[in-house]
């Protein structure tokens, strides 16, 4: 297969955007990013979209014509794909497949969700349709309630803390300060997190991530045209897929995302590259307790901790590594099919020095956006070597 | 690109399947494939599955793990397409890219709808969702009210007749009637069809295609593998995707369908195939008014001469082009999101010799996969030889 780059980037302000619907967010986002890599709407050869729930959210399916139709690009290939919150990082991963298999040169993978439109309840009742809604959802679980039933038995099998668990969301509000398309651009303290709502116990309202309106895109390229167009390409040195129970109470150990494990793992094999090697990360904290699983599972720390890791700041921005410098799901905002792209987005801001007063120094980046409760995991790793 | 092979099809009885859920559905069909492909569960190496609208049929968004879980096939990629109606179509396609690119070398391909757990209303508003929910169906706008208007301008511009169109309807069910899994096995008269209730004029009951449940499944091989497990692969000659607006008002000609007429084209092109090469084709024939748009848009006939063929014959079993053997989507049944596989498993059928009492001599067949009222094409070209 070709090696495949990422020649433009771009992605909305993330945020309740009521004076945008689903189409203006894409639209802006694929200009912007478009624009970025320096190239015509008559170069893109297909889209692949990102984008879990249009169909509920605003009565809206088929969203990938609805891209092609409204960015004039008919009559073009464009493809939806779902993986709940994992939408974006499936679109970027078929993306990347087709271009890396042949199928096209030059290719734009977005991401995107309006979710504003309803009450809050009702994207909440939406959201379910990420979890096994006969299993889990019909007898009365919430996405934030399957959350709680893992970080309860990550507390009781290795002493995680609330205050841990709090310590990522601080963290992450404070790199979002630092990110003029966040949606929260100010800091907070573990005592804010301890003393906000109660949503499902033990996580707290700021142990979860919001509700967003956004959307983000890339532009995809084989190498040949990368490099015609692209004086600093990012290369996509690894993508990887893996799949779970979508039932949190069907795994062996509730702790562990075993598709973040696979996922993980063949990612670094692919790249042939090591934990080592990264210096950013984009890590799907839908809500505190995921960032700690994610550092385990895909083997940053050992398994249970997490949490003192987390404590004591070692994935704080400017560490060894740099988690979530776009402040994550947490702070940057979850409009859910645009995550993941806006992963990939982040991480090459970071590799290029382009990302402001959150820039890290960084050679190597990973993304790793997890659809439900964990039931699929995509990884990306990115660098500005080809390998 | 690598050649890439069909080595196993399975399908469920289409209808009201009460008895049965999304899971047991696509588990039945993906069953059927993998055994008749001679393959084991192991040997499997991602899934792609169509499915349109599972968030607002039965509350269940990302599809893609639930089937690789129901199958017991975790950690395995498995990806979710969506493009309404040809969803089906996209899954097969996005499986090719990924085997033709060197991504795998055996993947299932699968379409499943479960749309009898609502209220036939809720199913008809929910199909909505493939037209422009802004421009189109906010104002009133129904799907048999946007084929009722490419109907109504047909007639006007050529002089297609009602009759002309019930046609289609009297020859998909005859082809329905011996198709043991198919809907409706009951053949119809022209005058069943005038007779029937209107349901957005000139459209009446018996010209649209019904509400149903089924799944259907294919497995695809890379050349060396195909050769390895099968001793009649069928090939993949071509696939080929086209977009165009959403809207039906948004388009020079309300009566062509320009998706199909450009994906059609690219098709036969990678195919190096002509229209004559052709046997037996399924067409989208979602109303009748669709299937004869889709044999003029195709170009097996001139534009405007899709009714007076269809009243003369020219398409029934047996003739220069069977069209829509299985019953199309008016006969068997029109499961959203397996249609497109269904399409691809008639077309094996027949191309093995394997289609029972609806056989016809076929060496090509064309697959043809619309969705919503044209907004995504796509053409697939199968053969028993690679081209």
């Amino acid at each position: 297969m070709r090696n495949v780059a990422i020649i433009g980037v771009g992605m909305t302000k993330f945020g309740e955007r009521w004076e945008l619907g689903l189409r203006e967010l894409m639209a802006e986002a694929g200009a912007k990013a478009v624009s970025d890599a320096g190239i015509e709407g008559k170069d893109i050869e297909a889209i692949y979209g990102g984008i879990m729930s249009a169909g509920r959210l605003i009565g809206q399916e088929h969203v990938g014509a609805l891209i092609a139709d409204f960015m004039g690009l008919t009559p073009i290939p464009s493809t939806r794909v779902e993986a709940a919150c994992a939408s974006g990082g499936l679109a970027l991963r078929e993306a990347y497949i087709a271009v890396a298999g042949g199928a096209y040169d030059i290719v734009v993978a977005g991401g995107a969700e309006k979710m504003t439109d309803v009450f809050t309840e009702q994207a909440a009742v939406t959201l379910g349709g990420a979890a096994d809604q006969e299993r889990e959802v019909f007898h009365g679980a919430t996405f934030p309630s399957l959350y709680a039933l893992i970080a309860r038995r990550h507390m009781h099998e290795y002493g995680t803390t609330e205050a841990q668990m709090a310590s990522v969301a601080v963290k992450n509000h404070a790199n979002a300060a630092k990110n003029p398309l966040a949606q929260y651009q100010h800091e907070i303290t573990i005592e804010d997190v301890m003393r906000s709502p109660k949503v499902a116990e033990p996580l707290k309202l700021f142990d979860c991530s919001p509700i967003t309106d956004g959307a983000a895109a890339v532009v995809l390229a084989s190498e040949d045209v990368a490099r015609k167009f692209c004086d600093a390409p990012v290369w996509i040195n690894a993508s990887a897929q893996a799949s779970d129970t979508l039932a949190v109470f069907d795994r062996r150990d509730m702790t562990t995302l075993n598709a973040s494990v696979v996922a993980g793992r063949k990612a670094f094999e692919q790249a042939k590259l090591s934990l080592r090697d990264v210096q950013v990360a984009e890590l799907h904290d839908c809500f505190t307790i995921a960032e700690i699983c994610a550092v385990e599972d895909l083997g940053f720390v050992k398994k249970g901790e997490g949490g003192p890791a987390m404590e004591r700041g070692d994935f704080a921005l400017g560490s060894k590594l740099s988690a979530n410098t776009s402040g994550g799901l947490k702070g940057c905002g979850h409009p859910v099919g645009a995550t993941g792209i806006k992963q990939a987005v982040e991480v090459v801001w970071q590799l290029r020095g382009e990302a402001g007063r959150r820039q890290v120094p960084a050679e190597v980046g990973l993304t790793h956006n997890v659809g439900g409760s964990g039931a699929t995991a995509i990884v990306h790793i990115l660098s500005r070597e080809v390998r």
